[in-house]
């Protein structure tokens, strides 16, 4: 399915059931990942680089309160929003991540001027926001981030948390572990690029951090290898450092895109315990979407072809 | 030089010249990283685990104020400290770390704590601060972390910074971004250990967040291949994934772990432009302590071997 230009996009991976899907809602999901495929597919269609493509399709996503990411992003324990993202250029390996960020619209678009205007690659928290009044990032107050929906989460995870008098981070909650947006795309210049972006972990509490601002972890491009962007449970992928295991399997044993991607999914972090998923391209417009749960939101637009969007094991 | 246990150490990789250091300085930096090796040995000889040995280690050069970790760590613009740090057990391959704590005496001991009581990987800030208070680490105030020489070199750089009218995360300071200590074991047991800890960056803003905290970019350690501890200008080991990356030519292209090490410091991390290096052993008592500065703090005390200390280029 080789491609010279494409885009391939996900909106998490989690125990998304086809029988807990309302049809509203699974309309819901899929015109929304069909309209972050065309927003970056228009991009590279038009000549556009990847990297501007990857930003805009994520940019989508974090828009809708559907995903978990940007106005969808889930509560922490004190009932703030807490949010991680990170951008990578393929040909030139520059990278920009943020971590923790509170009051952003759009924490991609952080990311992206982290990479752009600054010498660093991750910034954090308070520091992260005063970086982005600099350089006119956009802001939200905590009303723009309300969504019922996930304060009804919070408040369901501390009374579980109550009621078994467990701390909450020890309890099952698997499922809110993997609402993570990215995207991966070749653009016409033959450049890769990714970009993802988490809304972070309900009812979460000491400031913990996941792996989708960690380049190599949740987040990964390279010219000579592929470009990746991973949603799962983040500790594993933190662990299995998955996004440049794919890209290290392709180069040092020469995998496939569809190999390295497999092995790393349904071999290597499942021998972890890990649960999740990843997206990743090669500079042929070769790509996978492997997922060891029973669903990832995910889609891929490729030169000439029909927008695909799938949600469960198909 | 293979050995069924041993420690390798190193206390920052930069601009270390003879003709800079005094000979008083040089005793003071020998005894110290002495001091660091044994303390760490004798847990070895003992029959004690890697990790555990790694971490005192590492907790020796943190309570000096000879390097910049702990004790001696640097000032951020607004005068305070914040410090990162990780550890990593090869066995398990479970690790803990900390970004931007301020208040710890020792980061290495909360990312040990991190990683033995929390579900979680890395906390950062206040959040880590909150979950230390739980778990009993000591806490240090500002008087502690003050170091006349640390607070010259804040106010060197801003007065640079005015007079040049230049945002000082621009200038050359490349001194100053390679103050880490780390330190690699492996154990009667044949398990292998990596723990990093730093002090930042004199004058940083923004909330920068370094390599030192990232699993596979400043620290990593797998049974399957090596332990590795990096020290450098941070947003290269971030970029080149350095530590995994060592780890990964090992299992992946059978390199030993000094053809993988000097791979990554003397040809990878250089193409990208970054200074540093990195200490690295692997589960038969092989190590390296390559670096492409003119100097690195760095030292090895394997059984039954003396203790070899090193600073510059020799």
């Amino acid at each position: 399915m080789a491609s010279d230009y494409g885009i391939v996009i996900h909106g998490g991976a989690g125990t998304i059931l086809k029988e807990k899907m309302t049809p509203e809602r699974e309309v819901q999901y899929r015109e929304k990942l069909t309209a972050s495929l065309r927003t970056g597919y228009d991009i590279l269609e038009n000549g556009g680089k990847a990297l501007d493509a990857v930003q805009a399709a994520v940019k989508v996503m974090e828009d809708s309160p559907l995903f978990n990411a940007g106005k969808g992003a889930v509560f922490t324990n004190d009932g703030k929003n807490e949010q991680d993202a990170c951008i990578m250029d393929g040909r030139t390996l520059n990278s920009g991540a943020v971590a923790g960020v509170r009051q952003i619209k759009n924490p991609i678009d952080l990311a992206r001027a982290v990479m752009d205007k600054s010498e660093h690659i991750l910034l954090a928290a308070e520091g992260a926001e005063a970086f982005a009044k600099l350089h006119g990032i956009e802001f939200a107050d905590a009303d723009y981030f309300y969504t019922e929906e996930r304060w009804k989460q919070l408040q369901a995870a501390k009374y579980k948390e109550k009621m078994t008098q467990t701390d909450y981070s020890q309890l099952d909650h698997s499922d809110d572990k993997h609402g993570t947006v990215g995207a991966v795309a070749l653009d016409r210049h033959g450049d890769l690029a990714a970009a993802t972006s988490s809304g972070g972990m309900t009812n979460k509490k000491f400031g913990r951090l996941g792996d989708s601002l960690i380049v190599g972890a949740g987040n990964y491009a390279n010219n000579r290898t592929c470009a990746v962007s991973g949603t799962g449970h983040g500790e594993y992928f933190i662990t299995g450092v998955v996004s440049y295991d794919v890209s290290a399997l392709m180069e040092y044993r020469g995998l496939s895109v569809e190999q390295a991607a497999d092995m790393v999914v349904h071999e290597k972090l499942g021998r972890l315990g890990g649960t999740g998923g990843l997206i990743a391209i090669d500079r042929a417009g070769n790509f996978a979407m492997p997922f060891n749960t029973p669903g990832m939101y995910r889609g891929h637009l490729l030169k000439r072809q029909a927008p695909v969007v799938m949600i469960f094991q198909e």
